[in-house]
């Protein structure tokens, strides 16, 4: 029930990407011994100012603790208000089941949070990428429909997630 | 155990909307005898041209059936890979719970169709207002990473959800 | 998640029977992408004066909505009430589960009906003939005790459902 | 959580009736401390060819054991089939959720169970009763077609259930 | 849906033994088709003295009911008061899900009781086996700590076990 | 759906107890916002040789997650074997819902823990506790009986506990 494997939850991700930031998430796929215990987990890493870019868990609800550092967090409740908050070391904050959320670090020091999650495999929507990066795209009608905006802004968008 | 109301699921929706769509959700606030029964249903009406657009339902897996006219559907799967289909009269469609999707009248006639839902509060999340049109709004720091774009495009953008 | 096969739901059934009527159940036997996702569907056909008679989904609750033609359609609440209503064109109604329920087209037009179900293999029972044309059939004594009638009556209507 | 009410589980049930059979079901609305546990439980007394007639149970399984006397019980599967047994003193049964089951006392002396569901509401559907004996009546044209028989069979049973 | 096999649940138990008491408990091991039943059973027979020793079911609230003799049962609530009664034949008493607690036939003849629990797969833990009879067993430093003994008390109890 | 008062999970409890650890339980009682959602928190203080002694958690999985210093873990499997491993800062460990299992700082600095559990009321039963200190106390019958020792250790060790 422990998890020694080289992708070790004890040990920092590789921040060096776009987002600036590192989810190591153990499911039930990663941790079989996880199946019908109804919980996982998960480390992340935030260089400055990386994010954890708005996504949902379709079941789970998730606790996030602050390891190191701060971080500026947020979650759009289902009558669109958005609920935000800065943690600090120690702190903790929930993102209720199915509920859009993000985590930024807008510090100058790296920053870790430890979340657990009610389910053992609790899924993950990004959902600008389910947006504007889905294989095939969307359709332009569709999105532009969506965004009230034009083909050009979409496309233009769109370009960042290939 | 049936909906009498105004306004009944029997009745057209207006669609004299920006999206020309309407969905009436009857669900377990607008039938209290839905309680404990986990199930709802909607209404969706689309003008020509009209769009359901991005959304999640947390809390449901979603039948959908075209009671008239043609639609393009799609949902985007945890991978992030599109699946679409066109549905005629008679057709049906699932939605699995918590994923993205959306309905598209792409033709010049009416459609109607009507959706059974597995959860008596299904929840309903459009995507694109929760990035774009939360109350307060998500910073612009959020925002421009996530779509890793500028300012100003995410601004030009968050106009429209006002 | 789509149904393309042959016995496409959204295709008429045979109504050429005892009962005129038809019920075209898609549940995750038929279509295995429906597991785990907690929901099915059946499409209906009614010929003239057609009955879906009285039976139980054991492990679903139906909303059913209506496409074509009219219908009266019932249930029996555990108190043994029984709740009857007509739905013409666009009108719904819920079956609560577990219980009795019916739907019968008293017109002299074809009826059809679609119905969610909030099980992936809700189940069907069909109560007459649970009691009358099971396999090996109950008791004499189980069924003239249980109807307070004669043998002779039982085994009048035993040998309808032979 | 124990029943010590005039009504008490351990004193037998009167069975100057009909059917000659009596059954004391203690659920969560005769014990509110059952809320939440997720079971409940029934005595249940046969005087000599006493019957359990034909019945469901929506929201629970039912594990039967014989405390005096013998019993013939039943239940009937999904595919129709009946499934029968002799149950003597010490015997168990178990009846699946939602299917239709009997209990009956062929023998010539009292006979006692003792039943636990898994459901602190299990519900209780008598199937004969459901079709002859709802309040209003079931109409003839859906009781003549639903058992293939005349109106005047289904008067004469009708009548025993007034 | 019954047991036949020669640990039938109809057959008394060994009871010649420390505690001088025998569980048959029938779950979806011993008994497949209990799977997705939801509930399990168990017989449970007493010598003179014997004890059923204080255990809990993690995943199933009980119903036991005595067939013979008389027991002092109790449980332990979750702000530790301890709840007991005794049942006489006849009698029946529900464990909540999770609590410790205890059957003792604390008469000169034997007794039996039948048991109804709410899982396929409750689970049992005897608690005083988890703390001294662990392999390997618990560090001297943990439970001398756990008791507030000292560790020739700890060995001794720990010595019964082996 | 954050927690700000004075017992904020961000604060190390006070641990001037015989055990030299102090658990801050963050549930659905004292923090209302997590009704419905499945999940709630705690953080742990260990003293130097300070022990959170063996638990369950009946209706929870647990994680935790160690913050600071070294934790020696185990829980015992329902085939009474025991799992420990010594756990430091970033590791984590799981506790399956209803297992027996304890942490205990055997190290000369202070450790933390934060830890998710999978319910908003996952219940705690100390084991020592209900066997020896409940209230009223379990019979001298029942506890030597169950440990197999004589009644004078029993006393000595319930004595502790008062």
């Amino acid at each position: 029930m422990t998890s020694t494997s080289p992708d070790s939850i004890s040990l920092a991700g590789n921040t060096s990407n776009k987002l600036r930031s590192a989810v190591n998430l153990v499911n039930v796929e990663k941790l079989p011994g996880l199946n019908t215990l109804g919980i996982s987990m998960a480390r992340i890493d935030y260089a400055p100012y990386g994010l954890n870019p708005p996504h949902t868990h379709p079941r789970a609800t998730e606790i996030l603790v602050v390891l190191e550092g701060s971080l500026y967090v947020g979650f759009v409740a289902t009558d669109n208000k958005l609920f935000t908050k800065v943690l600090n070391k120690g702190d903790s904050f929930v993102f209720p089941i199915g509920l859009v959320h993000f985590q930024y670090n807008y510090g100058t020091t790296n920053a870790v949070a430890f979340a657990g999650l009610s389910s053992q495999n609790p899924g993950t929507i990004r959902v600008a990428n389910t947006l504007f990066g889905s294989k095939p795209p969307m359709s332009d009608d569709v999105l532009t429909k969506t965004l009230m905006v034009d083909k050009k802004t979409v496309d233009y968008i769109q370009a960042q997630f290939q």
